[in-house]
């Protein structure tokens, strides 16, 4: 458990005063304050934080977003913007008695051009539904992860979702082409382009994705997404060690070229682990047991040329040794089967008991020696169980044990974080921050960067009242009254 | 002729001791003095702005920038990052005696990751020599542009370069994964990651992707290369009509899907004045004239199944009446010959006189509803010439003529602009705004949104040292001594 910082004595407390006020505004119905439903918003999905909000607010425009935070501005209300609630480090959900802002009301399909593929929506909407209706236009999303049942896009963008098409189509900084955010004192900014071009002065909606709702709210979004290509295909594949995985990215990486979508690992304790915990799932290689499984997707236009493709790397693939095993998903069922596998996994570790979860971006070639270390530290005190987006350097490593143990956390961090940062990685590749590791934002950051961070909180969000606790450490964004830190640099 | 600002009266001006100092960081070679020189560097490629710049600086490292930078900014002199000198917005060269700083001595590659394909290279190397450079490693730049024989990384990466790949690579938003940059007060900002996914806090290396070095200089680039795939090919074909070109596209995006790299255009007016104005060249379609020109190229992984899905495109909207004429490059001289004409377009039109240049998003449907307004308006007074990246919805719109003439301009300013304004277009999908466009920027950005911008500005760059009179309007950056305007919002 992350250490918890102190409430900020300058934010005021919610009084009868202000729920008149956001009644007015928002109607009875906006104005969230049943037991249940707060109890629901104050607890994070891992059920790891909890934070003591009375109210969570729900706005159905951005006009009401905008009147909602210059009435908490000037009262120094502070706020905690919240989508699907599905993040993993703690930044959706309130530290203390914040007000919640959910917007799921605000869940519009605004418009979509079908030739140039540009959709438009509001901050609400729901991943998985924007996925269907662009299924039924010929279109896809240019992001998929395993929320997307219950994360919203405002949610994504503002944490700079990651997923697994990013191979493909690369991080939602190039595939969002504008969106609106409201600003801590109701300004509302429209960036909401649809533009693939326009150097028009500084880019400044590449603050708002990945800065979790520190610097403002996202209200509305702009995306490209990628024409919906007829022939996808799914191969489950093992192999006998992690120096073959790496070999057969890179040779992926050639031969499947332009079709290659999804290149993503498990070792088998993840493996292990999602057989034995969710019901109704298939070892998709049950003649033998594998120390790493691959799922690689291709996605193109043209089913015989991919499989062509498909099929003669593989069996390269078999002859050069990288493989020791391999399937390819007859039917859209398998297909999904095979997924259900790896999506499965962070379901299956919360069902195994507590879960320590670290997301890093890591050089490929170094990646498992992390893994391996932890191991040898751990010995039998706990699970190691590693997975993830190989094709992006991307590691999930999860230390699964029966309770949480301090004594567990002080041999995991900080050497995790020290390790990540020797090796120039990342120690968020795409969780975020958060809560959790707001304050191990320099094992990946220079100084001089997160003061410039810094500089910009304060410079958009003056009274601090967005998200606070948040993303950057508390040293460098002194709360009214105390002294500001010396600046380095 | 853009209106020019009145020099900056809190600016120094260049003294004896400074060039003592200069010398005895850069040593002799370093600070340039003479004439012819410096003639070269305030003027730009257009020979439409001229400065009078008494002085270019050339640094051999981000030590030696960060060490100019301090003193500018103490000594209050104004400075301009300059690196090819190719732009077309005056954003490069001075406007009066801004210190030059060429960023051409730093020009080392500092690493290539063969697996992951990771460039990191310093600002001043040259876009071709690392297109080659990578191409014997079997990978490619995922930017190439007309200018690229002289232009360097740092000015791409300064003014968010598009050119002929974005439909396939997206904006160097995407592809830059880290980079190193100095602020206006010599602090040096490491955000050199290599990583493709990292949320560990703001991106601030957006700010520099596009802000034409008004927030500090790019020093060091790290960016994602795609691997070269074998099978490129290249075909020259002619449309009837605009709405043919349209739909063209949208067959190219469906029918060629993955293997799609480019799709540009030119209409009948860019093609006759590049068959008169430069030599060697000879039409690829000669049997007949045709309204408009469209230049496809597909890369992919296998030549056959590119060749099959390009020939199916081809004979289906020759069948469809899509296309009227077209031809395939037989081999690589044939696909440069292709490239010539379409890349050797803004050669001829400043052979052919003056020129005026507009370089604008828009909504494809749209497009060229403007050229043909254009042409409505002017009659015979000038030749309306367009082409561009239709894939891109980005219009260059030239407008040629014997020689300037302030009752032409008058004619199409700010007639242009509205236009674009109207149709929520960009006033500059990819040049920039630079010293022609800074106090253009309202037609394609709220007022709230560029009032943060200078925010940003004066936050970054607090005495506005940093290219000077571009980018943004005077109007939001008051000089020093002057009195700040109202704030909107």
């Amino acid at each position: 458990m992350a250490s918890t910082p102190v409430r900020n004595k300058s934010f005021s407390t919610v009084n009868s005063d202000d729920i008149i006020y956001f009644k007015k505004i928002l109607g009875e119905k906006g104005v969230v304050e049943e037991e249940e439903k707060l109890d629901d918003a104050n607890t994070d999905w891992l059920r790891k934080y909890k934070g003591s909000s009375k109210l969570m607010l729900q706005p159905r425009s951005t006009q009401e977003v905008s009147q909602i935070l210059h009435y908490c501005n000037s009262r120094c209300l502070a706020v905690v913007p919240q989508g699907g609630n599905t993040g993993l480090v703690g930044g959706s959900i309130p530290v203390f008695d914040e007000v919640i802002i959910n917007l799921r009301s605000m869940n519009n399909i605004l418009s979509f051009d079908k030739v140039s593929g540009i959709l438009v929506c509001e901050a609400g909407c729901i991943l998985e539904n924007l996925i269907s209706f662009l299924d039924n236009e010929g279109f896809i999303m240019p992001l998929d992860l395993g929320a997307k049942g219950s994360c919203q896009i405002g949610g994504n963008v503002s944490t700079n979702a990651g997923g697994l098409r990013l191979i493909r189509y690369g991080s939602l900084h190039g595939s969002v082409l504008g969106l609106e955010a409201v600003l801590a004192n109701g300004t509302v900014l429209d960036m909401l382009g649809t533009l693939r071009k326009d150097n028009t002065g500084y880019d400044l909606k590449h603050l708002f994705i990945g800065s979790e709702g520190s610097l403002g709210i996202v209200t509305k979004v702009s995306i490209l997404t990628p024409p919906k290509l007829s022939s996808v295909n799914l191969a489950f594949l093992a192999c006998k060690d992690y120096t073959s995985c790496q070999k057969l990215l890179s040779a992926a990486k050639t031969k499947l070229g332009e079709i290659l979508s999804a290149f993503e690992f498990l070792d088998i304790n993840a493996m292990d682990l999602v057989l034995k915990h969710l019901d109704g799932l298939r070892d998709p290689l049950p003649s033998s047991k594998h120390n790493f499984y691959i799922l690689i997707e291709t996605t193109g236009s043209t089913e015989s040329h991919d499989k062509e493709k498909l099929e003669a790397f593989l069996l390269q693939s078999i002859e050069s040794g990288l493989l020791t095993d391999g399937v390819l998903a007859q039917d859209i069922n398998q297909a999904s089967a095979f997924w259900r596998i790896r999506e499965g996994i962070p379901e299956a570790l919360m069902k195994a008991g507590a879960v320590y979860k670290y997301d890093l971006s890591l050089p490929p070639e170094k990646m498992y020696d992390l893994v391996e270390e932890m191991r040898g530290c751990l010995g039998a005190e706990a699970n190691v169980v590693a997975y993830g987006h190989l094709g992006d350097g991307n590691l999930h490593l999860n230390i699964s044990t029966r309770q949480y143990d301090d004594s567990i956390l002080t041999k995991i961090e900080p050497f995790v974080y020290e390790w990540t940062s020797k090796h120039r990685g990342s120690i968020s590749a795409e969780h975020g921050l958060g809560l959790m590791k707001a304050n191990k934002i320099h094992y990946s950051k220079s100084l001089e960067t997160v003061q410039l961070m810094a500089d910009i909180k304060k410079l958009l969000d003056p009274n601090g009242i967005l998200n606070p606790y948040k993303v950057l450490p508390t040293s460098v964004l002194p709360q009214r009254g105390e002294e500001e830190p010396k600046k380095e640099a």
